[in-house]
């Protein structure tokens, strides 16, 4: 393996860990503090948010920072990364957020290994995460079009965003969906959930990829625009 | 219909259901989490403020990312969109407003179709929705002039503090007033009470535009300062 | 009055008139939708961070966006303002100001004009206000030398902090402590207890413009780094 | 002593003192005002964010903005600073965030000397406050790399999630630490407990900056990029 693609995988994990780790660290810290529950998705918001816009702009030069299977995906799809290195990119996206996930644990005495019990299912939440993954690669991509320097606070604050305007608090992500159903904790998800996630994230990131194919196109030259010949 | 209005109405539409989404849908998840009206109305008002950013960033260079009738009708007076354009995006405004609630609706499994019962009316609530949209009119003028690059942001911030400092919580766009009667949850408004928030909302955009005119004019040439002849 | 003039105190008006709106309005707000005091404070500290950000942004290229008569002190004193134009900025901040809460009062449907009853005072208070006026003024000026551009931002995110760390929410504003003792709601100031805030914020702002002159002063040159003669 | 360097141990002593008042009075405010210690965390947060921000804009230009003895070792070992003068950083520091808490204490009409009886320790919050300081660091030092323009904001929100997703709420910092143990509220730490802090403290500083030496090293010129000779 390269030197180069060792870093990138590197910084993949480090991001995703660093993630999960704040969105299950996060969850566990509120909801021991209070009794509110939108109080508690509050104080795990809030982190979430900040903490992406300081990854990715850390990170984004190092990797891309996609933290996340279904982008790495798209810019596979887009021919913007190969084959080899996205699925390397996925192996150390899930590995890092469950890496993330135990450093959680460890740091608030829990048990190391858990596996949660939160149901999150059924048709509604499958809408909320492929509206959640479509709001999110639409997000990137435009973001690339227009305001490459501006997306790590672009995904940052729709993320803010999605946590509340989605039924399901907006997973978008599914390393970060795997690695949340190793913790019996607020941001958990029963692992037999799993598969409905994944799949909507999946369905929602190409269906955004497709829009914004269309919509994000550069304007075709028309015969008064094009040069002189 | 030219292939760049239909983009830029496509824009505008999924702009505007996005925002609704956001509005409508985090009014509804705040409010199931909690029974404190505050918390709920600041879990409301954090994520329609980072949405606002993350849409005109990246749909202002599309359509301008008016999302809302009063401010396309603000910029067809300052003749910079045609009047057919003009009347095509305050549809696809309204349409795309309407997709977002329901949108919201079938993400909380709730019935589609609904229409508030929430009463918000009378004098002071006509005042707040004039100053509302006047403060969001004069923010995007002023916002041109000087730091155009700043706008989404400013909007962001502006409606943060306004859904706050007005009595009506600052609906300040009449399409999103409409896809809000639209919703029996925590962001609707009774049918019955739409007008009287449309008019104002006009008002306010209006007399900002007045204001603005006067206010941000580039100053003029004196005797010293013009060009010898 | 050259137009020139009138148009930065209509700025100077219109803002602390937002600003004073933004204040009072969001406290009443917030205390009518929650027993919770701390989260009272936090609804009216995060609209008027905001506010701030967007009337400093927009007014500033127009008057400066002082909003403040502290701040238009200290910059008459280092003669960046002549004494007669100040003296009419702290006018029309005063007017502004006052204007501000009763648009207040009007939204909220409340009394128009109201004395506030709540206390405000001792040698604690008043040295958090010092403090308070203190931090603001050293945030102007270091912002002036180093990030002209950032002000609007380090001015909202200075206050923000502000509202917390000192004991008396941070007025650190004469104007707006004035306009503040015309309401009887969650911002009001007894109208007795103003003078003690109105020369600590004074003496705060002093203060930071003495050791501003220190720190913030060019380095001397040596002479080494002296052009050749 | 030079001009220049009490200038920037003013500047650190100045900034050091602003962070512990914020973290230190924000912590006093929110638990008078609320019996939920998550939104006390929340309204604790959110100011020491937002100061970050401002104080490392406006001194980073003076000292560099360190603020924290964890940092100014990383910079001592990069040979970015002197160690005479790193010592003397460190020393300011600590004074300085010793009177940042005294003035929180006048401010809030509490006894001036106080010993915190907060009891933080234990493993896992050794391994928090580990994480917490390697997370911040590397913030500063890939900013550097990347993005030195956007430090302030980085670390800002780098500390808004790390309040949250470490056990320990992120102190990340011996001289905060060491002033935070001199008050018995909110925000304090037993004296005992500071041993254990300041040591996880280094040791996470010091790892973030070996993983950084290597991830952000620039890439080694290949014979096909080396310039013809």
């Amino acid at each position: 393996m390269a030197p180069d693609l060792l870093r990138r995988l590197a910084a993949e994990a480090l991001g995703t860990g660093f993630l999960v780790a704040t969105v299950v660290g996060s969850g566990i810290m509120a909801d021991r503090l209070t009794d509110d529950v939108a109080l508690a998705l509050l104080c795990n918001t809030l982190p979430t948010g900040a903490i992406l816009v300081v990854l990715i702009t850390l990170l984004g030069p190092l990797s891309g920072a996609h933290l996340n299977p279904a982008v790495t995906l798209v810019f596979a799809l887009r021919r913007e990364i190969d084959g080899g290195a996205a699925a390397a990119y996925a192996v150390a996206q899930v590995v890092g957020g469950i890496a993330g996930t135990l450093a959680a644990h460890a740091m608030f005495d829990l048990p190391l290994l858990q596996a949660s019990a939160t149901l999150r299912t059924g048709a509604p939440q499958w809408l909320a995460e492929g509206i959640a993954a479509f709001g999110l690669v639409f997000t990137i991509l435009a973001g690339l079009r227009f305001r490459s320097d501006a997306i790590p606070w672009l995904v940052g604050l729709y993320i803010t965003a999605a946590y509340w305007f989605t039924a399901s608090t907006s997973f978008a992500n599914p390393a970060v969906a795997i690695a949340r159903a190793f913790t019996d904790t607020f941001a958990g998800i029963r692992p037999a959930d799993l598969p409905g996630f994944i799949v909507a994230e999946f369905a929602g990131a190409l269906l955004a990829m497709i829009l914004a194919a269309w919509m994000l196109a550069e304007p075709r030259k028309t015969l008064e625009t094009r040069p002189a010949e």
